[in-house]
């Protein structure tokens, strides 16, 4: 194990959305700088970080200069392009490693990583062309969901059949891109696990936390999630299965469905997750400082739960109800985002419950 | 009452060591920017601002560029030259106002401040030379401390008296500069109290915490700390008292002396306070958020405490203790200072002890 990075050392983070902000503000509290890599103009973590480099991926003077003034590189979302790896790589480590990129980048890499692991997911078939998809709904059923097998988020990129769909234009609506024709799994409700590997393979969870989506994108998320012992221990001993096959460091989300089956891994995202910022006000260690720690080669934080929280994302026009939500007893987490488009993520807020209870079941 | 500032508007801070710093962070999660001034190299604070002048307060031209680039001006510290202030305002309004820094940047003028709203203070006496010394010790009592009025902190600019002290060589320790006599005060403990005030003159104070200090720097603050409730009752009402009569807004920091008569006032500082770090891990909204909140016309926010608390601030090197501390279950707060020196605050550290309990008595 390479020593821990010390204050005043660099981390590298690809992307400067507002994950990218909040794992900055972690790593000040660490005494480490921030250095973010991004092609847009003006993003939310430039405002605290120490250094921005503004870019597109496929600049490889701008890359190279960026691995060679930082200790360590990480990222803020999983769709980065692999040419843009190859090179950084030589220059600097990645964590989460390449592997984790690879798997999570890809769904039915993915769907086929999970299952490697005799994790139980939504029934699934490659789907390349019309033949592969009617085959796949023969094999599945007609109540199925269609999704391209990469760069798909937030509901984009994605299809839902039944008996009566027009197949063509499924295909069609996903521009012709390699798809994963996915189950329709009948589940009571959704969690999620935030899981964290260290440099010195330990593993540390937090405590799942249950999501409510709305129009495809997460809407709140609710600590404790109702859920059973035995499957509360299930979730976090998956989660520690996934983290150590793939030798991970960092912060991993792991969406779950909860059905009278059992638990179904619905996606992982190799990076600290939308669903994990109830922690900020929840734990003593939250989940961006969780992930810091990981990559900066230091031992994990103490992330139990002090607090029973509920997670509310403001996007869009929710952020309208801000000047409402100061007057309450809530934490508000703003972007810093000015421009207001519909299903941009502007903020969320922690409603803070109450002192930590207990599980329901 | 003017309207709140929006995200994507600016806070000035002047001032960029470890509370400009922290500071900064707070006003991210608002969506708010941070613009440093500061005159030093690498300041603390710059690690997670969106902007920094480096620039001496003399330099009118950057006072005026600051000025005019930012939409409210805050600080750090309370000893800002007076010419800058003056330049600075004209341009932008200065919270907490003119008022709070000139009473608190002069403890004579301190003490006579909290005199005129009969609150207690140690038997004091104005010093210029040795004549005014002397009345001085006939009247307090030979048990005092020679203080210089003002650019004194951390112990600095203060002498020691008893009976065999030789008057002269205390008058040239503090280099003739004009200072105040205080008589010694025989405290059971020391509190402090955290308190807020917004621009609609709303008030709220943290609990109160006990302080230790060490080599006249503050070591730790513990919460609760420990009072009866009327003694609480008491450190709340006159720091409430103390930020109306000044009209003040943003978070102050009043250093109190638990005596059996009652409270006795030490000093107050109009700016977020050393002893008020354990806020960032046992409340939901930290002193920094309050004061970044108040000075950007945002209603307070919930300052009430989840969990208890031991703040140790990490002095010099004791922070070579950090690579013991990342392995206990304890927040580590550091400063990102590489150069380590003697009663330099390089960081602290939260010991979470447990759920809130009730207060000591």
């Amino acid at each position: 194990m390479t020593d821990p990075l010390q204050p005043g050392t660099t981390i590298g983070i690809l992307g400067g959305g507002q994950l990218g902000r909040m794992l900055s503000v972690a790593a000040s509290r660490l005494g480490l700088k921030t250095h973010i890599f991004e092609p847009g103009q003006n993003p939310p973590a430039a405002d605290v970080a120490h250094r921005v480099t503004t870019a597109s991926y496929d600049d490889n003077a701008a890359l190279e200069q960026f691995a060679s003034s930082v200790d360590v590189i990480t990222y803020e979302f999983e769709n980065i392009p692999v040419a843009a790896l190859d090179r950084l790589e030589t220059l600097c480590p990645i964590r989460p490693n390449r592997k984790a990129l690879a798997v999570s980048q890809d769904r039915l890499t993915e769907k086929d990583f999970l299952k490697s692991l005799s994790l139980a997911t939504a029934p699934y078939a490659n789907v390349e062309n019309l033949e592969d998809l009617k085959s796949g709904l023969a094999q599945i059923g007609p109540d199925a969901i269609l999704k391209t097998r990469r760069f798909g988020y937030d509901g984009k990129g994605q299809v839902r059949l039944s008996e009566t769909s027009d197949l063509n234009a499924a295909l069609q609506d996903l521009g012709g891109a390699p798809a994963v024709l996915e189950g329709l799994v009948h589940f009571t409700h959704e969690v999620s696990v935030i899981g964290a590997r260290g440099m010195d393979g330990q593993v540390a969870c937090f405590d799942p936390g249950e999501n409510v989506h709305r129009d495809g994108i997460l809407h709140t998320t609710t600590v404790p999630a109702p859920l059973s012992t035995a499957q509360k221990t299930d979730a976090v001993l998956l989660t520690a299965q996934i983290l150590n096959a793939l030798e991970y460091v960092g912060v991993m989300g792991v969406e779950l469905f909860v059905t009278h089956g059992g638990l179904i891994v619905n996606e992982i995202a190799p990076r600290v997750h939308n669903s994990g910022h109830w922690t900020q006000n929840g734990c003593v260690i939250d989940q961006f400082e969780q992930h810091i720690r990981a990559v900066a080669g230091w031992p994990l934080g103490d992330g139990s739960r002090h607090s029973d929280v509920m997670m509310e994302n403001l996007i869009g026009n929710d952020v309208d109800r801000v000047s409402e939500l100061v007057h309450q007893g809530v934490a508000l987490h703003l972007y810093g985002k000015v421009d207001v488009k519909p299903g941009r993520k502007m903020g969320h807020v922690n409603h803070v419950v109450g002192p930590a209870g207990v599980q329901q079941s």
